[in-house]
């Protein structure tokens, strides 16, 4: 539904564990920055759509593989891709790879990303406009 | 292949996010520390795997429903159940709950964990003594 | 003004680096857990105080040395002792060390938290009811 | 004894707590990308210092000052100060801002970093390269 969105990520100490390499749930935080800036660069700040609206965007699934490491000092690029949208939903197809040239995919993610009331966390419809933009 | 184990596990302040709830690679990083306390219930410890044995364990694929919010201070009991066991692979169901009884399932995942040499990351065979400890 | 409190912390890999140790900044979250677990002792959950009086316990100031590292699977004793209170703040002195008996200090701390309001972040009296239980 | 050194940082959700604002844990993390930066603009990578030179620098003591809150979605900027050099450690003053023109500073910092054997984490004497940079 929309081209990749590739965002640069940078590997810090604060991202490695013991076993010396990326920390599994770190590759969460990368996606998810990457999906706010897809969303920054379509217009949308999600303090505003919390504040001026009262939605959140919330991941309600997500699936993950894991195929080889990311290190400290690492420069990665961080993808996201829309690939199916719904009245409550939205769905995208992510990947981690180093950002050299060929860089191999090193992790790999798909998340169902639903709207819900900042308060209750009940599921709310996507806003027209956000859907439009993502036509 | 073995009954759950139960961690409790508290939220704090570090593990919410602005949404007022528990951020959501969060959960990942309370089902990991489930496994650990499962291994070491049966005698594993994982600084021992890699110093002694020159082995990690890491996940390689997660799958993740998120079903309802934890908040700050809440009590959570989280689980770990060995679902399948093979030669360089164990597979976990796991759960994360509020710990009173009756607790709702607020996230529910399923992870493959891998044995891998803690140099290379390549798969390895997990040792006979800790797949003889889940037979 | 009170004797230490004290909150068993088991490391796990989310709190390790590519170093093989504890990384700096999770010292803080041990801490803080520490704090958090001092309030609730004496009755004060902070999602009530948040949720009901609006008011947040912030940190102001944080002085931290560091002696020596914390590694995975080790089993830590934090403490939290306050050491000085006043109108809109409380000073807390903390230590992380290793539960065993005699565990040298590996790190210790000094900080200062404020009564905000949850809002504005700006100061507010703390109530009577806490200050009194400090007393 | 150098210029100060500006990383940009953005404020995502994983960096944000349960108040709405940025947890103070992680301000240690934004200014540790900062020395990170300010290192690899002289010209050194830390995985190849501890890959190659068996060291890597620690944190033994930090002193934060907490102005005011940063929140989701801003921009920041980070720097990092060399303000004093040892034989065996550097002192770095550094702050997190706003990046518009003008803003305030939200959190000042003071960090001794010591260059230490990457196994013993004993003192070890930096690099005369290294001081040389630095001079």
């Amino acid at each position: 539904v929309s081209e990749a969105f590739s965002l640069p990520v940078r590997v810090y100490w604060e991202d490695t564990d013991g076993g010396g390499v990326v920390y599994y749930a770190n590759y969460l935080k990368y996606m998810e920055r990457a999906r706010t800036e897809l969303l920054r660069s379509r217009g949308w700040e999600q303090s505003h759509l919390q504040a001026n609206d009262g939605l959140v965007f919330a991941v309600v699934s997500a699936t993950v593989d894991y195929r080889a490491p990311a290190r400290l000092d690492d420069l990665l690029a961080v993808t996201a891709e829309l690939v199916a949208r719904r009245r409550v939903s939205l769905d995208f197809d992510q990947t981690v790879s180093r950002k050299a040239a060929g860089g191999e995919v090193l992790c790999a993610g798909r998340f169902r990303v639903a709207c819900l009331d900042a308060q209750s966390f009940r599921p709310r419809p996507i806003p027209a406009v956000i859907l439009e933009e993502f036509r």
